[in-house]
């Protein structure tokens, strides 16, 4: 877990911000929900890993000493999206698109960019079985991407039943499946012959593991995959919703970026339909992924109602954005536009006025907080960034004036107190930007 | 705890928004800190009560089955702050000053208006001893609750060492003075005799808590207190403390609104010099309080640093800004400027595509998923609250056109399709509004 200091906690903001301001776009509105829930809330929607990640939170009052954990910390933001849906379905639109960026917890030992704490960015549209859903999901997506500077990610699609009947074909029992699927879905971590010795493991055999890898490692087109499903109904109707979202999403910045990719598994169970993962040649792994699941609602609500999201890595965009450069200059600016200095015997008052003057027109204003030389005020104003440093001294004080510095080009300027503000805004655009912020500005 | 809904979480960012632009004026800068901190960083910080509430997580792996406890839910933001000074020490300025807007939680009972989990906006600045930290503060603090609508509260100060003198020229022992603190800081809630009560039952002499009582009930200037006060030269120093800082506020918005109030104790134990306090009329509790704190960052780092801090109780504005409708019209806008319609074969290939150049010029653009009757598009617009729908029909298809009706005046307008973005920005000024975003806005 780590601590975000300024610069980070700027970072982070700049690249939310841009994922919020597409996500609204699209129509998609906030949602928050709470750290905690109920651990049954969680158990069991992650599969036997993910039930061993989640953080358990002590029982408190008479129970406290039993050792027994009644709460447990968000995991994901999906399955908290499910249950607020089931929750608040009686008023929420007919067509529920939210967004939700949130820290989520995971026990996992941690290793390079991978954190118990971590941020996701996630988007869902709940109510919809139209694949016009999938397009606008990887249309948003695609828009963040390019937004934060990755023109060049790959968006690979899959579709459960289309995997499904694939396994089917190459020999794969059904209830093999599950199993077949999560070592499938390391391909891109071990390679052929380590999901090949994962199949063995999980009981698949020999000669039906090898169809399998024969079948996924090759050049497996869509149109190829549709003459190995001959006579499989759902796989093929899984296989017309590929050809229908990649129609749709022609329309959209997403229909450059995708391809069919039949190794394509993603992890979790719950997945019914489509399913997509987004991913740059510069990082191993994903930047974000998603897809349909129709079932999960229906597990906290008793009745099914369809949904499909996308999740957006958050921790590996910041790492990959700083690798690349992407953060423009400003976002790494010092924390005031100017300096106060104090002396030894003036009265601090006099500073404060005018530093409070300077901040109601907007200006950000440091006052140095305790009388000492002036060289050394100086010094700390350079040190941390700050442009602009404001003197007050007895003549100045006499005369109700202010010496500006400007420590970038060393040029002094005397000014009344009152034409401060106006003299600083216009010397340089930056100083007093950002005053009025979105009200729509989220968390 | 509470899931925040779409109009929840705009409120909510509104109102950090403002406390964000104010701190950031005055040379705050953001800092984040993990939810979960080791469970030794938060136990012994908050007094025997406190420690109480301190949310617990089963330690994992091996140890997970002995029910020990390892982590600790964040309970504040001022000891994480004290820990990340203690451990970043060579890498922060000399005058380090954060805010940080971060959910804490608290195994309390659930009541009207306290939750488990609820938000703290903190401000603090570290290193220094001078009392302008504590007359910014008071003034930052000021200008947040002005600009929230709140320009109707009271600063309660007070000081530590002056109430430590108080209770010493009363009678209390020097081993007394913290539980009668603890006492005394409910004389709001429980009223004298409640107090008293509490008083005898924590061993202070009937006689004492009398003293006590009608000292602290009485009007209790500054010059009354110094008068009390003679002899004790720790006391006295704090009364000239209040003086300075009364002074120094007087500069700044804080100084209309500062009262000195002997009977001001704040709970926590950490405290060491100034304590202050906000409250309005309609609201029982604060707004908000704080104070100095020079011993706490050394039970980190084995030296002292001064510190100062005020904490706004984010939820209780937030109840308070709904019950004084203090949120702007704009804050609770509908999720989209405009909604596109699906038509039954149409292909819906051309309403994304038409959605999509709309989005790349800032407009907020839902696209109905699924081919629907026209009536139920429209009605599901307008229970939305969306304003603008349109419609590209047969005759508007095959003319690159598309039709746009303002449900609000029933108005429809017909025109080219790469026109539509110019005619719906230059139409509604509200419509795509918020296109920039901070880059420095926070979370």
């Amino acid at each position: 877990m780590r601590d975000f200091l300024p610069q980070d906690v700027r970072r982070r903001a700049y690249a939310i911000a841009i994922v919020e301001d597409v996500y609204r776009r699209y129509g998609f509105q906030p949602l928050e929900t709470p750290a905690l829930e109920n651990i049954e809330t969680l158990t069991g929607k992650y599969g036997e890993e993910g039930n061993q990640l989640i953080f358990k939170v002590l029982r408190r009052g008479e129970h406290a000493s039993s050792g027994e954990a009644d709460l447990a910390l968000r995991y994901d933001l999906t399955v908290p999206l499910a249950r607020v849906v089931a929750e608040h379905r009686g008023t929420l639109p007919k067509f529920f698109k939210r967004y939700q960026i949130q820290p989520v917890w995971r026990a996992d030992r941690p290793a390079r960019g991978r954190f118990r704490e971590f941020f996701q960015c996630d988007v869902d549209a709940i109510g919809s079985r139209s694949l016009v859903v999938e397009a606008e999901l990887c249309a948003a997506a695609s828009d963040v991407l390019h937004r934060l500077g990755f023109p060049d990610f790959v968006m690979r699609v899959n579709h459960r039943r289309v995997l499904s009947g694939l396994l089917g074909a190459a020999g794969v029992a059904p209830e093999l499946e599950a199993p077949a699927l999560v070592a499938l879905d390391k391909l891109d971590k071990v390679g052929a012959e380590g999901v090949g010795r994962e199949l063995a493991g999980r009981g698949v055999a020999p000669e039906t593991a090898e169809r399998l890898l024969a079948a996924f490692t090759g050049e497996l087109t869509l149109e190829r995959a549709r003459s190995l499903l001959v006579g499989r109904a759902d796989a093929l109707s899984g296989v017309s919703e590929l050809d229908e979202l990649m129609a749709l999403a022609a329309a959209t910045s997403a229909g450059a970026h995708l391809r069919f990719d039949a190794s394509l598994a993603r992890g979790l169970s719950y997945y019914t339909g489509t399913i997509m993962e987004a991913a740059v040649p510069d990082l191993a792994g994903s930047l974000g992924g998603g897809g349909r699941y129709d079932g999960l609602i229906g597990m906290f609500l008793g009745e099914p109602v369809p949904a499909c999201g996308f999740s957006l890595g958050l921790e590996r965009i910041l790492v990959l954005m700083g690798e690349r450069q992407l953060f423009p200059g400003d976002v790494d600016r010092p924390p005031a536009d100017l300096l106060v200095t104090l002396f030894e015997g003036e009265d601090p008052a006099e500073a404060l006025r005018f530093a409070c003057d300077l901040r109601g027109q907007g200006l950000r204003v440091e006052v140095y907080p305790e009388a000492d030389k002036l060289g050394k005020q100086f010094k700390y104003a350079a040190s941390a960034g700050i442009p602009l440093v404001a003197v007050i001294g007895a003549d100045e004080r006499a005369r109700g004036m202010v010496t500006i510095k400007d420590l970038r080009t060393g040029q002094q300027t005397l000014t009344a107190r009152e034409e401060a503000a106006r003299l600083l805004t216009a010397a340089s655009p930056s100083v007093g930007r950002d005053l009025v912020r979105s009200s729509d500005s989220t968390r």
